[in-house]
C-alpha cells in the first residue's frame, strides 16, 4: 500500500476516537523506534506523548518484538477457561510487584474494561451499589467507565449507569477548598470526602475510585497523606478502595504501581497501558485476597472472550523483565528528578504563560494561563499554537485543555529529554504571546 | 516454566471469567494447531468449540502467525489519532465485505466494546434514548453491553444502564407466541416487536439490537423474513438497526456477515471474534454513511486507547486474505450442508435425548431434553456427562445450558468433522440415560 492509499482509505473507512471525522487529517505514521516516530514525509518526531501515554518501554523495543514473535509461534490465543504458561506467569509477576497482599489478576483488553470489572467486583463483594468517583478524572468510555469519568467526555453518554456519586479531589492550583497549602488542601479534600460518604450513607457505598495520580485531567499528584486518608475512610466503613493506575502505573511514576510512592495498599488496582506498553491490547485488575475470596464459591459474574490472552500476557512478561534488566524504574526516577523537573522549573520561571508545572517520574504537566494572578486558562488557540510550534521543531507533544503534558517513554534518554524540553521552551513563546496580564 | 508451575500460578494468581474460583481446575493447554489443542499430559483434543467460538481460521494458522510476526517487526502499536497502513487496509477490506453501503469502521478490542459504541452511535445519531434488546441474547459484560444482554448473566450487574427495553425473539422450538410453523413464528414475533415499539413510543426508540443468529443462547437462526421485518419496523420509525455479529460473522455462517444470508442491510454491525480469530484482541462497528455523517462535524463522544491497533488490524487483513485464498466461506457452506447437517439429523433420529438440532455453516446446536413431548430441558448433570464423555474420547465440546453446540473452526476438514460427530454420537448415550419419557 502506498502512503497515499493509506490516507485515502483512512478518510474513507476509518472512524476515529473522539473526533469530528470530517475535520481531522490524521498524520500517516510509517515507522517508530525508541523515542521517535516517523511520518510518511520522512519527518521524524521525538515522541513526548508516548502515544496515549502508553508506550512506556519506547517504540519497537527489540526484546518486546522478539517475545511477541516467539509467543505468536507458540500459541497466539486460548480461551479464558484454560490455564496457560504465559497467563500464569504474567499474573504471578504482576501480583509479586503489586502493593501489600494483592494477589490475583483478572485480565482484560484495556483500561475501560479493567474499571468495569473493578466496579463490579466492589459491588458484588460489598453488596452495596454506590460508587464515589472524582471530578477531573478519566476512567474509560464503556458505559460503566464513562459513568465513573468526572470530565466533560461523560456528558454525551448520560443518563448513564446509575449509582455514581461525584466528589472533588485535591488540586491545590485550583483548589475547590480555598486552601493555600498542600497540607490544607489534603485535609480539606479528605474532610469533603468524609462528608460526602456520610451524606450518601457509608453502608450504601461500595467503592471509592480514583486515579492515584490524575492523568489526562491534569497530571495531579495527590498531596502526601491524601491516599492514606482515603484508605482510612474506606477502612472505617468497609468501602473498597479502587486505584485506577491505567495511566500512572507500570513505570510512568518510576514505580511498578504509583501508589507505592505513598505506601498505601488499595483493595483493587486497575491497570492497562504501561503493563505491556500496548504492544498487544491488555489491561486488568489486581485483586485483594478478601475480594478474591468472595468469588471462591460464588461465580464471578463477568468475563470477556480475550481475558488472559497469551500473546498479550507474553508481552507483559517480557516488558516486566526488560524493565528490570534495564533498570527502567530507576532511570525514570532519575530522569524525572534530575532532568525534567529542573528544566520545567526553568521554563516556569521564564515563560509568563506558565502557571504551574507539576508531576513526577515521566509524568508532568505544564499548565498554561493567560494571567498568572487570576490563573485564567490560556485560550485553546494558544495551546494549538504551542503544539504546532513543537511539531515544526520535530517534537510530538501531548496537549489537553490548557496544558502541555510531558509524558515521554520511560526509556527516553537524558539527552533526548533535554532536546525535547529545549524545543518546548522555544515553542512556549507562542503561548506567551497570549498572556494578557 | 513447568506445567506444574503453570497450574500452581494459575490457581494462586489468575482470576477466571464467569467462574467460582475455588471450584475450577483449568486444563493446562500447551499447544494448538489447526483443529486441535493439546494439554499438558500430551492429550490431543479435536476442538469443537473454537475456544469461545472465535478461532474461526483454526489454531496457529502459519500465514496468520507470519503476518503477526511481520507486523510486530514493522509497527506494533500507534495511537488512534494517526493513520496507519494496516488500520486503513483492514477498515477498507471490512467495508468492502459489509452489506449494502456500510462504509466506515470503528475499531475496538472486543465484542462488548463494539456493542457499547454501537449503542452510543445510535443514541447520539437519533437523539433518542431507548434501546430494544432481546431476551436470549449475550452482548458482552461491560455495563452497556450487559444491560443489552437478555440472559441470566445480566442479573448480577443490575440495576444497570437505564433505557433498555426487552422483547422476545423468534424461537419456534420454545415459541413465546404459541406458533406452530416458522411462518407463524416469524409473523407473530414481528407483531410482538411492532407492539413493543408502539408501546414504548417509536420516537423514543434509538435502536433495535439483535444477534443475527442468536449464539450462546441457543444457536437460533431467524426464520426467513424476520430480519427483513425488523428492518421495516426500523425504517418506518427512524430506528437504528444494530446487528450483533460478534459470534455469527466472519465465516461462522459461511458468509462474511451472517445477515447476507437474508439479504438485509442493518445500520450498524458489531463484530469481533472471527474477524481475526482472536489471534490479537480486536472488535469493531461497521457504520452506515448516514450515521457516520452525524459525526462529520460533531466529535464522536467515545474512544479507547487501542482503537485500530496495528498488530490486530494486520492480523484481520491476513485473515480476510486467507479466507479468500483458501475458499473458507465456501468450505463452511459445504461442510455445514453436506457433513454436519446430515450427521446431526441422524443423531437426532437416533437419540431420544435430542429435542432439536438446528444451525447453519459451522454454527449448530443440539438441544437436549428429558422428554420430547414436553420439551423439558435435560438436567445439568446429563449435559456434564455428555461433555465428560466427549473429552474422554478426545473431543473438546462447547456446552451451554441444556445444549451441545457444534462450533468447530471454519477450517475443519470433512474428515475431522465426521470424527467429531461420531464421538458426539457415542457421547450422547450419556444423555439418553436421563430421558424420562
Ligand atoms: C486513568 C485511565 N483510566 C482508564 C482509561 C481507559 O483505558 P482504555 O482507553 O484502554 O479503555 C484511561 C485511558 O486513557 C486512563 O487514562
Ligand atoms: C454475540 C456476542 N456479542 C458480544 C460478545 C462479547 O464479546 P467479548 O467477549 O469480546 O467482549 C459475545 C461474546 O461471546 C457474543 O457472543
Amino acid at each position: 500500500m502506498t502512503d497515499e492509499q493509506t490516507r485515502r482509505d483512512d478518510r474513507a473507512h476509518v472512524f476515529h476516537s473522539w473526533s469530528a471525522q470530517a475535520q481531522i487529517d490524521p498524520p500517516v505514521i510509517v515507522e517508530a523506534s525508541g523515542s521517535h516516530v516517523t511520518d510518511d514525509t520522512g519527518r521524524r518526531y521525538l515522541d513526548f506523548s508516548s502515544q496515549l501515554v502508553n508506550v512506556n518501554i519506547g517504540h519497537q523495543h527489540p526484546r518486546m518484538i522478539a517475545a511477541i514473535q516467539e509467543q505468536a509461534a507458540r500459541l497466539a490465543t486460548i480461551a479464558p477457561a484454560a490455564a496457560n504458561d504465559k497467563r500464569s506467569q504474567a499474573a504471578r509477576m504482576i501480583a509479586e510487584r503489586a502493593p501489600g497482599d494483592l494477589s490475583k489478576v483478572f485480565f482484560t483488553n484495556g483500561g475501560a474494561e479493567a474499571n468495569e470489572n473493578a466496579l463490579r467486583m466492589a459491588r458484588v463483594h460489598t453488596g452495596r451499589h454506590k460508587i464515589l468517583a472524582a471530578y477531573r478524572s478519566y476512567h474509560g468510555a464503556t458505559a460503566g467507565a464513562i459513568a465513573l469519568t468526572g470530565e466533560p467526555r461523560r456528558w454525551a453518554s448520560e443518563p448513564g449507569m446509575p449509582g455514581v456519586v461525584r466528589f472533588w479531589g485535591p488540586y491545590l492550583y485550583r483548589s475547590s477548598f480555598h486552601a493555600e497549602t498542600e497540607e490544607q488542601e489534603c485535609e480539606r479534600a479528605l474532610a469533603h470526602l468524609r462528608d460526602t460518604v456520610a451524606a450518601e450513607g457509608p453502608e450504601h457505598v461500595a467503592a471509592i475510585v480514583l486515579e492515584t495520580v490524575v492523568g489526562t485531567n491534569g497530571v495531579i499528584p495527590p498531596p502526601d497523606g491524601y491516599l492514606a486518608g482515603v484508605r482510612e475512610i474506606c477502612d472505617e466503613h468497609g468501602i473498597v478502595m479502587i486505584a485506577d493506575e491505567v495511566m500512572a502505573g507500570f513505570g510512568r511514576c518510576g514505580e511498578w504501581f504509583a501508589i507505592d510512592r505513598w505506601g498505601v495498599v488499595p483493595d483493587l488496582i486497575s491497570f492497562a497501558k504501561g503493563v505491556n506498553s500496548g504492544y498487544v491490547p491488555l489491561g486488568g485488575v489486581v485483586i485483594s485476597p478478601e475480594i478474591a475470596a468472595t468469588f471462591d464459591d460464588r461465580p464471578y459474574p463477568g468475563g470477556l472472550t480475550y481475558s488472559g490472552h497469551p500473546l498479550a500476557c507474553a508481552s507483559a512478561v517480557a516488558s516486566m523483565e526488560i524493565f528490570e534488566d534495564e533498570g527502567i524504574l530507576e532511570h525514570v526516577r532519575t530522569l524525572g528528578a534530575e532532568t525534567i523537573e529542573p528544566a520545567l522549573e526553568k521554563i516556569a520561571a521564564k515563560h509568563p504563560s506558565v502557571g504551574e508545572v507539576r508531576g513526577l517520574g515521566v509524568f508532568w504537566a505544564i499548565e498554561l494561563v493567560a494571567d498568572r494572578q487570576t490563573r485564567e486558562p490560556i485560550p485553546a488557540a494558544a495551546v494549538g499554537a504551542v503544539a504546532a510550534a513543537c511539531k515544526e521543531r520535530g517534537l510530538w507533544p501531548f496537549v489537553a485543555a490548557n496544558r502541555v503534558h510531558v509524558v515521554p517513554p520511560c526509556t527516553t534518554t537524558a539527552a533526548e529529554a533535554e532536546e525535547g524540553l529545549a524545543i518546548l521552551d522555544e515553542a512556549l513563546a507562542a503561548a506567551d504571546a497570549h498572556v494578557t496580564a
